[in-house]
């Protein structure tokens, strides 16, 4: 079984039983290929200082900083070790009980909703409908579930759902009482603005997750945060460790929030990229997901495994992410980030090759 | 109420309705007084191009280094975001069934067994027997319990106990089928060889805490193990966030546990303070808890509430550990670090003139 997660390709590739590229060119990760913001590194040597003493453990200046930015209040708001620590609190909030996840997405949903003994349903996006959300019939699935997992921009496909299509959904969910989990871990690389965080005060089944750690690039100091009800806010907060979040974090997160400009050239610099790429790749004969962020579903006409294209790129110093653990994908895609014009430049390469000998 | 915890002592004297101070020595907080070892400074320019990147979620490298140092099987260690989420899996593993606290001790293990609706019984040490463990009164109170947790050397007292005792308590919990916690946070500044981790390959219901974050001084990134037979570390890790443990956490632990000559000259430093500082304190007429590490119980003689004592400190720019969470102690008792010569001359020199005012 291969590696349940992108980025780490090191892994994947000796799951594969082959020998890892001298040089190796992670696409199958999807954090900012720019890396993170200037800033960060200059005042890098200063934060040494800070490694001995405990962090806050009410992250009370980050908190402030997302408030303002958010225009909300600091107790609808929890921030968190990763994504992934929180996505284990919303999991345990549910334990036992009925879950509804959109698919394909993001399998950490699913994993930590069967550690805490959930009854996981799955609603699945289709290829023909371009993995668009039907309003109408994902309303009519929530009926007897306790929440629903919604990827948004959903990973892995990269697209995005009109906020017409999304409130449909939270105002039905929110009659029945069902609690709507909206994964916003990728929104600010989409150039419009997708985000519902503003409709947590309307909604108190509504709980939003962001993570800080794609657009400014902190896989490895891990930091994302929910935007939801105060109640909801109080309720998790209480399985969350003392000082869970590390004092890096924190501080980098501080300075991380105020990178406008940063935020607004990675998505443009992404956003062209797309728009090279997605047409000199479809003239290959390749299918896409139409994404609106910095990754996309590839994959060959005929629906066969993308297995041996995986290992052709591999050769070739190119790691994308399998699709293996993805419902409803079945290895049969590929995941690409949109790296940088050279990367990109590199994977077109291959992906070229690929097509003249098959 | 007061904070449940030391350090971040701006909290604390916020609580108490006073001015921080300019100067503020933290005798609440109980790290390495020394700060971390020199080598990680050495390397911290050299750290930043990790933070781009996923944590390697196996912590491989960390792994195998304590491993080695242990010698245990690597299938028996936990790597943790810091020892307060090990103590949440523990805690969860236990959910709803009942748990005997060793107290008084460090206050996570009753919060956190409390959030997972644990039933909770308390083993009371008592001062008149110099803060010891009763091997025999231990087993008794075992019966009917899932669960015992005791701090070794003890927090907040720095008492140790014999290996003969905790054997035979470890001994009847096996047969009882008790899982036995003993959170070593602090075994590596004894100069004893203290640690029970040797027994955890004869004892499966044995479960071993440590902290890299006391000695090291590392509180602000974050990192604990645990060590326990295959089948526990199994059950507790599927409960762990993917990516829990930052990179910086792994890679500045690699470093730490090569660090013999620094943890033996912390550990010798600080033995030769408490020499010095104990027959200073009982001349003045204090009574203090027969500590074997960096931190002491200190109380007055008369047995009246230390709050007037600590509000004198603060004042004085010291900033020590109330007690007024610690079950059998109501906030009699102050628990005050072991810190640089200079720094405990700071707070002798304020315990003598409390005296002189008294």
């Amino acid at each position: 079984m291969l590696p349940a997660h992108g980025s780490n390709p090191e892994h994947l590739i000796k799951q594969l039983d082959m020998a890892v590229p001298e040089k190796l060119i992670d696409f199958s990760v999807n954090t900012n290929p720019f890396g993170p913001p200037a800033e960060l590194q200059s005042v890098w040597q200063s934060l040494y200082k800070e490694i001995a003493d405990y962090p806050d453990p009410y992250a009370k200046a980050l908190k402030a900083g997302i408030s303002a930015q958010e225009q909300i209040d600091g107790k609808q708001l929890l921030i968190g070790n990763g994504a992934s620590e929180l996505i284990h609190l919303i999991a345990r909030m549910f334990q036992g009980r009925h879950v509804l996840i959109v698919d394909p997405t993001f399998s950490e949903y699913r994993t930590t909703c069967e550690a805490y003994g959930c009854h996981i349903a799955s609603f699945q996006l289709n290829e023909d409908d371009g993995w668009q959300l039907n309003a109408n019939q994902l309303s009519e699935a929530l009926n007897g579930k306790d929440a629903v997992f919604i990827c948004h921009p959903n990973n892995p496909t990269g697209v995005t759902y009109s906020q017409e299509t999304l409130l449909k959904v939270i105002e039905e969910a929110s009659n029945l009482g069902v609690y709507v989990v909206i994964d916003e871990a990728f929104y600010d690389f989409c150039i419009e603005e997708i985000s519902m965080s503003k409709y947590v005060t309307d909604y108190r089944h509504l709980i939003i997750l962001r993570s800080l750690t794609k657009m400014y690039a902190l896989a490895g100091i891990r930091l994302g945060y929910i935007i939801a009800d105060e109640a909801v806010i109080n309720h998790l907060k209480r399985f969350q460790p003392h000082w869970s979040v590390n004092t890096l974090a924190q501080k980098l997160g501080e300075l991380c929030i105020k990178q406008t400009a940063f935020v607004h050239q990675t998505k443009n610099n992404i956003g062209l990229e797309r728009c090279r790429l997605f047409p000199v790749l479809k003239d290959l004969g390749y299918r896409l997901s139409p994404s609106k962020v910095n990754y996309y579903l590839l994959r060959e006409e005929t629906k066969k495994s993308a297995r041996p294209l995986l290992r052709f790129l591999i050769e070739r110093g190119i790691a994308a992410r399998h699709t293996d653990n993805f419902i409803g994908l079945n290895g049969k895609f590929l995941r690409c980030a949109i790296r940088t014009q050279s990367d990109n430049d590199q994977l077109l390469k291959a992906l070229k090759e690929w097509k003249s000998i098959c």
